[in-house]
């Protein structure tokens, strides 16, 4: 037997092709004259896990798209480690935009051009080909293996809430790794440790059984739109502190190294601003723009409404209007006691003439914070040191990936963000492509990873 | 020759047939296919003027459905009257809720069933059969009398505001009386004193050029439904006043004896709140409800829209918000000043991270209140009073009738309401009715009324 490397080196051509094959399923999960396709990925996955070696291959149901599960459990006394990550892909419309066809990938220069070919599908296809150079080469692993993929992250991962919790025993382990990520550029690497999690309320405020003529009635009957813009801007100070009483009871306070992290990470305001658009920033007092986005929560109204919408005039006094609003939230804030403290605060305010109600949204996620010494994440840290020759960057993120806050609360174990995706990478969009510099770099950076944790 | 009345006995038949007749007509100004039922209106109109002994009667364009005119001016040294109704009626539909069909008008009991029975046709053409009974009975009428018909009144006159100025030597009169209108109750009759008037105004905010990803951006870029909410929150003080600089300078106070005439009008707040199915009523400070309806400015928000509507949640940073805000007022307040006054007020707000900008909408309305001694208005009191035995109720109404202020800008003459429509009769609502007792009232009563004021 060779070395891992010398087995990588001989294998490109395959793995290669195995990406292609791989990229050529349509598994969008978005839409459901594909989930047959979904399911044709999961045995894609399953059967090219069993050839890398791996034990105890499953492909299980979950009330939606299949997850597959894997496993090899040789190394007595060694860390068992999860790798995440998910074959599913977003739609690919508008299919016009793109140069070649998504599901038909395409080599130019060094990149592979397909849907899924960065998000998710070449980043997972790494430690997979890792695994097999390590058992391969050697006869086992440095480690305990679980593989765990999914096929439903890009519409939220709606069944995993259920599913993670019900199979603890299955997926216990120390720590995860999830391939579903990416470094800041060519030239230097990133760790994650912090998302924000969040939760809603949608606001109702009725007032007359009916839409009324504002000259008959204007004046005096409460106006619904003017009742919910009172509420709605008393959920804010000037400053834009959030005023719901104990919104902040929760929230981790940034230590001075926390500060220094986020301010090491490059932040171009005039360029942002200008990309965006905006006259200028706004946020909360005494923050960063960078500090507000991965630090602090927010309350955001994602939408309004009431009344006449139309062109021209219409003199309606509503009988009705709505809102719905989110929160993002930071460790330690709890999204269930959030609502609360929502529903609580709206519904305390006494506003004549009109009756409001707040329910809950469909959108509960835990925020979820790395501790700076959380064994995976120093080694990830390390390795990536050693690769790009720079300190990675301390990142955060300001959106939620349910699944961590799941793999934390369910199996007490940590996520470090482990991906080679670039920003530039075009996931989500047509056009999407995959270095197959980064297919390469990351087997290695795998191999050395799984290494490094068996020590 | 007979007396007027003997000739209004003997024609009674003659006359109810043409009521008929003149409801078979579709003339739905609202809807462009009916457009030619309109212009079939008119000349229907036109054929009766001139048959009740009318001169001049011309068919007149306005640019969207014509007017009707006709006058006889043989009372040298008597007052000019000029009479005002519409021929164009409310779309009739549902259909199926109508009991006989719209067009086909149904007599049952003392009632003529039809679109546009109440409003207007049955009481327009009772000052026309007047006219005709005073001729025919007497070879001349009492004043100088013009007839000024319109078919656009149920969409809003829109073409009045330029037409009047630009006929006001055709249309110059001392007084206007109006058919368009109705009495309390079968017993109870009123005078029509007061209109508000209106204007308006769209507010749209802009933050970023698209919509954002809430946890992307959230906390860093301004939300321009916060900021949307925050304008509107401050357009009102708690009290219910409206907060914009100079709104309530041009506003005629309450006269105690003003308070005394709208308190004798019953007002069943129990019975009206029930009927709105609201939890209380709500407006401004120190006013009664009618107080606040009739005599009273208010700054009402007819719609609001901004984000995401749908079903569910979608976590977005919207990129936009807009709200459509229309105003009514009461005398002396200038629209086209209040106008200046919300945008400057609304502009001037500094809103940090967003543009907002305010445009006028396309509604203007002079508010209308017609003195104790208008001498119009003292004639149809006596007269009511005399028919009815018991004195009239000093009415305002809070909603806007141009034309009334364009007679009084352009042509100095107030509009004394002379109708006799009750608030039963289901206008612009299925199964519309006329009774044929007011029909048959309504022609003395214009006889009387005409003799009254030629003396
Ligand atoms: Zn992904
Ligand atoms: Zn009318």
């Amino acid at each position: 037997m060779g070395t891992w490397n010398d087995y990588l080196e001989q294998n490109q051509p395959r793995f290669f092709a195995e990406l292609l094959d791989f990229l050529r399923i349509p598994s969008i999960s978005a839409l459901s004259e594909h989930a047959a396709d979904v399911q044709r990925a999961a045995e894609w996955v399953a059967a090219r896990v069993t050839a890398a070696g791996m034990e105890h291959v499953q492909i299980l149901a979950t009330g939606g798209h299949p997850v597959v599960y894997a496993d090899w459990l040789h190394a007595p006394g060694k860390p068992t480690v999860m790798i995440y990550g998910h074959f599913d892909v977003q739609p690919a419309d508008p299919y016009d935009l793109w140069t070649s066809p998504p599901f038909a990938p395409e080599v130019r220069e060094d990149r592979v051009y397909a849907r899924g070919a960065s998000d998710d599908k070449g980043n997972m296809l790494v430690p997979i080909l890792a695994v097999e150079a390590l058992l391969k080469s050697q006869g086992a692993l440095p480690v305990n293996l679980k593989f765990f993929f999914e096929g439903q992250e890009e519409i939220g991962s709606p069944q995993l809430g259920d599913f993670i919790p019900k199979h603890t025993d299955l997926l216990a382990c120390d720590m995860v790794l999830s391939s579903d990520g990416g470094q800041w550029s060519e030239e230097q690497p990133l760790v994650l440790v912090g998302l924000r999690g969040g939760c809603g309320v949608q606001i109702d405020v009725k007032a007359a059984k009916a839409d009324l003529h504002s000259g008959m009635y204007g004046g005096m009957v409460q106006n619904p739109i003017h009742a919910l813009t009172t509420i709605i801007a008393g959920l804010h100070a000037a400053d834009g502190r959030v005023t719901v009483p104990g919104f902040y009871d929760q929230v981790r306070p940034l230590s001075a190294q926390d500060r220094e992290r986020i301010a090491q990470v490059p932040f171009d305001a005039a360029a942002e601003k200008a990309s965006l658009e905006v006259p200028g920033f706004f946020g909360e007092a005494g923050y960063t723009p960078r500090e507000r986005i991965w630090a602090r929560p927010t309350l955001e109204v994602n939408g309004i409404w009431g009344g006449f919408q139309g062109e021209g005039v219409k003199t309606v006094l509503p009988s009705e209007a709505h809102a719905k609003i989110t929160c993002r939230l930071v460790a330690d804030q709890n999204p269930t006691q959030i609502v609360e403290l929502l529903i609580d605060h709206i519904s305390r305010q006494v506003i004549p003439g009109v009756t409001v109600s707040v329910k809950p949204l469909a959108f509960r996620a835990y925020p979820y914070l790395v501790p700076e010494d959380e064994p995976g994440n120093v080694v990830v840290r390390e390795i990536l040191h050693e690769i790009y020759g720079v300190e990675p960057f301390y990142v955060r993120s300001g959106g939620s990936i349910p699944v961590c806050s799941l793999f934390q609360r369910h199996l007490g174990a940590y996520t470090a963000s482990f991906g080679f995706a670039l920003d530039d990478e075009n996931i989500h969009s047509p056009d999407e492509f995959f270095r197959l510099s980064s297919f390469r770099k990351g087997q290695s950076a795998y191999c050395t990873l799984l290494e490094r944790l068996g020590r």
